[in-house]
């Protein structure tokens, strides 16, 4: 079975973005995306890297030529509603543990959603957990519940694994994409990704 | 008339890579590239920018994933032949200041072939002044000419200035296009650079 993954951290803008891309991927392949959390400032401390808002914003014109890449992929796409969040940088080590707990509790793709949207299009401060407990509250999730479970021992675990793994196959940064062990890197590489998942579920045996 | 431009140091092995692959762009769009020497240390001291080589060096994962987009760029273009510079880096200024020369001189398309060559597949040490009169003159070039050229206040201004008012457009780094005044960077956004052109050319006036 051919393994198509998403490593992604709600911190990121560029994985949002992937995220409002990715249905329409999903539909063209007939073939689903494995959300897997990542914590981006893990892989950042263990590979050396930096978020591009922070390597670029010395160099002159990078900074400029990102955001025009960015306006250029929401008119490719035709996506409305993406607003920076004025409180970025914003911790996800809380948020981060919410998605894996929220797959424990069966409730992961509603996360997803909830949490993308309250990070990139409705932007919201999401390293203080009151607001986290709204959010989650206001998008129909068991707030409570699922904060308790971001304390337990095999859920922060978790996510420090899944990090682990994912930089030991490669990632350096958000967004990243594994169809098989293939790994792509950027917004701009979902072309690519959608590419090589057709040629090796083409291949043949 | 809509310009095409590829602005290009022959230290980039990016930009190398790109000029191995414009030929067939231009057969598909019936168009050419303007090929404008500007010099990418120059670029570089502008914008506080770095190689990807000094920029990568340090960040786990990243190297490996440049050089494996570089395979995969090879095997989607089918581009053989090409062979990582050992003298890298290698500073340009000279052989830069000849293209501007080449193109003065009338031999600008037959300079550019024989510099990219011997600096991505059959590398040599091109910063030393009697290794590129060496390298001209196997060429079929003009040796003597074009290094005299090299060293008139014109070419050496002509090369600044290409720089300058390349930054000016919002250069950061090598290989970029501009399509009209629509910019591109990376050998990755050649296909970018292809709808663009196409987009602009088919608008309504």
């Amino acid at each position: 079975m051919l393994t198509l993954e998403f490593h992604f951290d709600f911190g990121s803008p560029n994985a949002y973005l992937a995220h409002r891309v990715i249905p329409s991927i999903e539909a063209r392949l007939g073939a689903r995306f494995d959300y897997v959390p990542v914590l981006l400032g893990g892989v950042f401390k263990a590979t050396n890297n930096r978020s591009p808002a922070e390597a670029f914003r010395d160099i002159r014109n990078k900074r400029e030529f990102a955001e025009l890449e960015t306006r250029r992929f929401l008119a490719r796409h035709g996506i409305t509603g993406f607003r920076r969040n004025p409180f970025f940088p914003v911790n996800t080590l809380l948020i981060m543990r919410g998605a894996v707990a929220a797959r424990h509790a069966g409730c992961f793709e509603r996360y997803v959603e909830v949490m993308f949207h309250s990070m990139w299009s409705d932007p919201k401060k999401l390293d203080e957990p009151g607001i986290v407990q709204a959010v989650l509250h206001a998008g129909g999730l068991d707030a409570p519940g699922l904060l308790a479970l971001t304390q337990s021992a095999d859920v922060k675990q978790e996510l420090i694994r899944n990090t682990e793994v994912s930089v030991a196959r490669g990632t350096f940064g958000s967004p990243t994409f594994f169809v098989g062990d293939e790994m792509f890197f950027g917004k701009d590489q979902l072309r690519d990704v959608e590419e090589e998942f057709i040629r090796q579920r083409d291949r043949p045996a």
